[in-house]
């Protein structure tokens, strides 16, 4: 476990456009709708909504695994619900969690489920009784 | 304002890899570090930092601009610290901000990221009393 992680972003243009790194991965582009921005990258809140999203589902899926059960797919959309007052942040977010698989049951993906939202998943906590996160999910079979 | 926003992340492989999006922009790939991930792509929480920073940044330099004040570069540092025990979020996380500027004052400065903080920036919104936030900051004179 690292003891602590870098990201830095950097101006670019006239208006919100920042360019954003991590690691030696490729630059993500971030930016505003217009007319304050130029809507050419993603808006931090969306990109927010992908760390949360992603790190549910790094919690979800191993998890599962180690349970012994068959992860043929996940799907996590996450829709926040912003504030109509600045800050404009998220008031709530839906997680709607969609999984592929023939041996998961309602009861394992809830267990699973709780623990990313009690203990596994960092960006949960980070938000804790700031914002109100809900989930929906949805089993499927594997196809034949 | 857009009322809500949306993004996705589809499970990609055997491991912890994610593909992310939202809009129309270019996916965005987390992963994680070996041996949980194949640390291919950028760790959730890398995600995270850069969403914070692009947020705060994007607070800053509209602001100033409004102040009549020219704003030549921005870039902004952010460094977080993990608890050690799960869930591992930042306890912590540090804005290193340099901006390039002829007529920025340090109060200029101060007064925006105290806007950011308090009322602009809907990231630092969702993490309040949940993770501590500290800023530093150089003004420097633009090239002649």
């Amino acid at each position: 476990m690292s003891g602590f992680l870098e990201a830095s972003v950097e101006l670019i243009g006239d208006k919100m456009m920042f360019e954003g790194k991590a690691g030696d991965f490729p630059p993500v582009i971030t930016d505003y709708i217009p007319p304050l921005g130029e809507g050419k990258g993603y808006m931090p809140l969306q990109l927010f909504l992908i760390s949360f999203a992603s790190c549910t589902g790094g919690s979800i899926a191993p998890f599962l695994r180690r349970m012994g059960k068959h992860v043929a797919g996940l799907t996590i959309s996450a829709k926040g619900v912003r504030r109509e007052q600045h800050p404009t942040g998220f008031e709530s977010i839906t997680l709607d969690i969609r999984l592929v698989s023939d041996d998961v049951t309602d009861e394992d993906l809830k267990k699973v489920l709780t623990m990313a939202e009690e203990t596994y998943c960092p960006v949960w906590a980070m938000i804790k009784n700031n914002v109100k996160v809900s989930t929906t999910y949805e089993i499927i079979a594997e196809a034949l």
